[in-house]
């Protein structure tokens, strides 16, 4: 019909164009074939205190159009490497009922895994990486590379278990995450309970303060990051909150004096060689982000996911 | 101690100093012999789209730092006629649950109610103000004067029965609200179900669509209101979004096309010598509000509301 | 494979989800028994002071996904009237070089044109609309009804003959545009040359200043304007700077003393009933719109316009 | 040197390029033969609540880019008409002392009216009113057509008697104001103290209230007004907070339902052939306007003003 | 009444309910028994070039509802330390004239040191930390940990010599601050005055600029800190402009290269064991700050401050 | 006539007042007998996603009123070394044709260059640096220090051969550039082209990656500067998206992960002693940098050139 169809290599085109996929990857609906789905969630039903990372995924969306198909800095081109497309939004429909909406999402993950693809995804907020560790951590638990300020290991919260800082203790609980294969990077912040987070470290998990991380590097926290996720299967996630507030603003729960996106993106790109099964970036909250810095570094951090979980599953081919 | 105690004639302090009370008026506890109390309602969890309302309270209270005491068009000082304060929040400790949330806030507004005070509320979306009806109009239902884009007498959304667009269709089921005695202006904006607001007029709600408005002027369609809702008792519910975006860009269903805060004043104004029960401004959503232009809107038809409540409760005394 | 497919009934959804279509109706390249194509045109190339409308049809799309189906004030219901996709965007391949753009745009809509498909369309600056002339009166003139705070009837400024002050004096000179049938609405601000709209009265199309739009009142002026164009095809272009500036902070020649958009769906909505070929919003400038207000009141124009070409188109059918 | 020397017709440059002058009229600092100055009054020591009008000058500078030479609504050039220069900033040296600065301000002026130039001035708060009638009232007093939404007839507050509430008051004191021939348009907002504004009804000024300007249209309003003021000389005061907020967010003080931009320009076009001796528009607050809106509203008040005093200065030369 | 009265433990409500007390403490006017004072000082009477200040104390109190109980990096929970509470604003009566401005917050000071109670408090401009040394340090001089891009230390500017940029020349010369045991750490940006922070050499401070801070490091230059102000009492003035502008942007004379958030919360933590006799962050200017991080940012600092001070007060009790 | 003429000293000015010229210097014409001129470069034809840098040279002059005379970290006063002015705008009459527009901005820095004087110039997006090279550097190749996130050696696209992404291919093309004396500093950001910026390195230009600049700290990247680039004559061009898009969100194309002011600060620092014959800032978009944040950073920078620059000039006097 006209020579430039829209999903066909949208990534030549103006950057101002076009429906605003994931990484102007094209659309498809039909996984057949597809080795990595890019996921986005609009769910925030999680939040404790402000919402709007339901927004997140349409902004990421739009802000990942300024990226390319190259990793300047390793080389990897993830389009050659693996078969990638936005499958679209998994949403739910009864946004009310937070354990319902957390099955809808599962749903689709369910699905996603079930058709042997690997789901790069945006949240919404933290609180739904539960429903994507039960569907495609269901088999055999995964070690984690979990990027965040806070270990998001709490307990029961104004009365819900299934809020956003409760994911990893619930899927700990549910045998679907490896504490002893979990490190936690950038921790900090004012706490109201001194034990919030003691799940953390009586499961096993390895907790980097901030503290700790500006003392030692990122470079020899990554190392002891590889040594402690092994050769096991591993997913990463990263809440935008690990970063300093200046580079991420748009997000519910900042908190000052975190890492930059320099380093995070130095320590995705160290990752490389590890058996990656899906990632994750959440806590992009848009209402929260009028200029959209956060939501151009959401789409940073998701396209250096989506470098190394594609030369991963490459890998596994 | 100190010749200037927080609470004591704030207003007459420069405006940008202190606690921001709703008005500057005192923070109170204590309801006895207190006339009007004027109330937050954090909560948003009813809200289908964009949330934030739940920030609402706070922010109305700091802009409401800008009113003063006696209202210019009408000479009526609110707080000459009756004991007026801020009692705090209706805040809710089980966010997460929509309808334990709502028994929360009316388990709150029925403490008011039960010593004999009138609530002035800001919200909050407008679920908050179906418990505010199951608390005060228990006894006999309740006539109303509704600003709104939208007539919010929807049925069951998204799996909920209690979402922001359908409170007066519970407050009739539930006998608290008279449609026979209710009138609700400024309705517009396109719609998905021809039928979604068919309960208002099946239940003899009188409604006034914009063109109406625009067609008859806000006097012809104020005395309607007034012989609509007669003698007996009435509230007045002040949806932001009745307003056009201009006025109110930060709220979570914006329909372009509303009427001005002047018309809004004025048909306020225009309710002197009913017989007012109470009243809310709900839908003001800080974050879509960077410029705090809703919230200094949200307050200045507050405080409308308030000198004709106030003046309503001064007459039964 | 899931029961939500992107594009089956988007509208139905939650309005924060999936990819930002204009007025959530499904993506379609294939123009095959398409009565109706919603195109966007990211092209400011035209543009002599502010760009940034290249990115009004990404953030229209954004904004309109708070539209519904169902224009509530008139009952018409588009869809239910005409097939109606979004056919993604008229982009140029060589933004650079202002004519040989306005070419590429032409040859898009000449294949929409050709496919008999009518175009209700978002920019881009005023200067697409010459292209789209172009391509869709080639056979006849069109009238038109032209809502704006300039008359475009300029000559080359700055060395060019085709930037969006002049698109109209080009078509009329190409014999696109019938000026006897063309009205010009809110014309106002102030001129460096007292001659730069004498082409529109030279040639014979009727301007209404802003000055005569209030003396007059909307009524009047519409029905003035549906004599002018009369029986004929006919053609709406809404540059959003016709409107007041509060209402369309977000466009690159902002001009105080506008109409509002209340005045604006009304006078559209008085355009039933004509022999309508078409229709474009443009000037929208997301660049100066951080809120996103001009995007909405982009998007709530665009569906006004959408209502009455529908009826218009499915009376031919 | 080139042929496009920075002050010499800057009005016909791009609108983006360029040391911003008022209107983009040459800068000079020799008023020998000039006609009208522009001039700007960096100076908000007036303020009672929120400061920031001291950036208004150069951000009114910024945004007058956008106006062109000829009123197309009255057809006026002020440029044919009158020689007019941008004189630079009638700075204060002092600014934490407030009658300092006054009376710094006054030299200014002092200096323009004494070379028989009329001022156009931009503020600053509105205390600045005062020195500018010190100085060019001082032989006899002048009537006023004031738009506001405060009489600022108001007595010593926090310890001052020349804050920005109250210049007019201290103008009658002083015999530069002619309250018989003074009328003040907008007045609103509640107040704190019921006589305020006394002072305007017991000297004899004509109050025009919201309520009564929009009872009576705004023809019926300046009908009266060019009756108040009659033949004698006469000065415009605009202070942007008698428009809406809407309008005119960036200000110290806004109150919302005020008038529009259009009743505004429609006002001040039907003040021609009165006898003018300056204007000024006053509280554009920057800091409170990060979009530019309000200070795009001051400078197209800004060229209204000049517009019909132009003529009056033409008329006597 | 009911079971959450407004000041009892506040910090465990959802964040965004209640009023904005600093760090969600109860509110008191009793002093009695108060350890520690949190005080916001609304004055910006002092400022040369961009005001705002004054609104800090509000958003200061506002975002440090994000603020909770223990510090995680040092484990100091303040509020098992020291009895701490919100005693409102030292605000001052007559703000127009800055001499006796600085009187009324002396008094104010004066007044909770007279009740034993060690201030923490939030500006303000920085003139504000020359009343409260004179009401805490009028019976011994001070040693000062002083983070800022400027010395403050110059003399007369515009006719004043207590602006923003001069207060510890003054508390030198008044006996109030002991230079040789001040050290200021930040110091950069460029000079219209070579000589501007000579007072500052000349009478013993150590003064440390950004360049020296970023060869040495944050630990080296607080052990020398630590040494400078050695065993005597010792205060701590942050102000935000000290961090880089990403950090604060919303201040009046922002100087880009400063230091990071996490840089300035190590250094405040590394001040334990000193004997901090009070301390505060100024220079908050809200305007300037739309999008809340400064104001966030300067509750975090405070929060870092009330730490360490509880935990000296607690030493001394 | 007064005693504070406009363009006279106006550095020891209240920095809010005046016509904002770069750094507050005076406005010539005239450039006889002037070292080093100001220009401001309001052109933005060349850019390729996001427009709005023909806005900066504005704003920077705008923002650089907060500089002052001396750069407090070396000592350099260049108004005292040089006779420095603001000569105004390379302005564009044709800007919609690229070619022809850099010839025009060509032609002005060749009468810039005529006159002896030294441009230090702000754009403006980067494609305007060839035209300056043209004119300056027509006699003999210049060496270059270049900040950048991208080399700028790209080849065609979008059908030109001279937008933004290409200037110092066609530099060293045309003999205008010295590739064995160039070094980019900052390099970074996903690749659509694995061989995009070949050219680089096939000509013999430096490219020191982000990853490098971090691994080996700014000293030794800038000890290899000096040795690159040698004691030849040398141009410094910095476009702000070198920076982390925290210090610079207002620019067109940024890129997350880059260096900081305060690095920035110190690489140009240490460029003295260098043959420095002009430089640029480039890049800074103001209509996305709502906050003014990337123009205080551009005129900070724009400083630090003007510093080193001055110093090098003076020493060839």
């Amino acid at each position: 019909m006209r020579d430039y169809p829209e999903f066909e290599n949208p990534q030549q085109r103006p950057r101002y164009t076009g429906l605003p996929t994931f990484m102007r990857t094209p659309y498809r609906e039909d996984l057949e074939g597809l080795d990595i789905a890019l996921v986005g969630i609009p769910f925030d039903g999680g939040v404790t205190n402000r919402t709007g990372a339901r927004h997140g995924p349409r902004e990421i969306r739009n802000q990942s159009s300024l990226m390319r198909m190259i990793n300047q800095a390793t080389g990897i081109n993830p389009y050659e490497l693996c078969s990638i497309a936005d499958v679209g939004d998994a949403w739910v429909q009864k946004p009310f009922e937070l354990t319902g909406a957390l099955q809808e999402i599962e749903d689709f993950f369910q699905m996603v895994h079930q058709s042997g693809t690997v789901p790069v995804s945006a949240g919404g907020d933290h609180s739904v990486t539960l429903p994507i560790f039960r569907a495609i951590a269901k088999d055999r638990p995964l070690g984690m590379v979990h990027f965040d300020a806070h270990c998001d290991t709490g307990d029961d919260y104004l009365g819900s278990k299934f809020h956003h800082g409760a994911p990893f203790r619930r899927a700990v609980e549910e045998g679907l995450l490896d504490p002893q294969r979990t490190i936690q990077i950038g921790i900090r912040g004012p706490l109201n309970d001194p034990d919030v987070w003691k799940f953390s470290e009586d499961s096993g998990m390895r907790v980097v303060s901030i503290e700790e991380f500006y003392d030692s590097g990122w470079r020899a926290v990554m190392a002891e990051a590889r040594k402690v996720v092994g050769e096991g299967p591993t997913y990463i996630s990263f809440d935008v909150d690990g970063l300093d507030p200046v580079y991420a603003p748009g997000t519910g729960t900042p908190e000052v004096g975190g890492f930059t996106t320099h380093e995070a993106q130095q320590m995705i790109r160290s990752l490389r060689g590890l058996q990656l099964f899906g990632g994750d970036v959440v806590e992009v909250a848009p209402p929260f982000d009028p200029s959209g810095t956060t939501a151009l570094v959401g789409a940073s951090i998701m396209f250096e996911i989506l470098c190394v979980v594609s030369e991963s599953v490459a890998s596994r081919k």
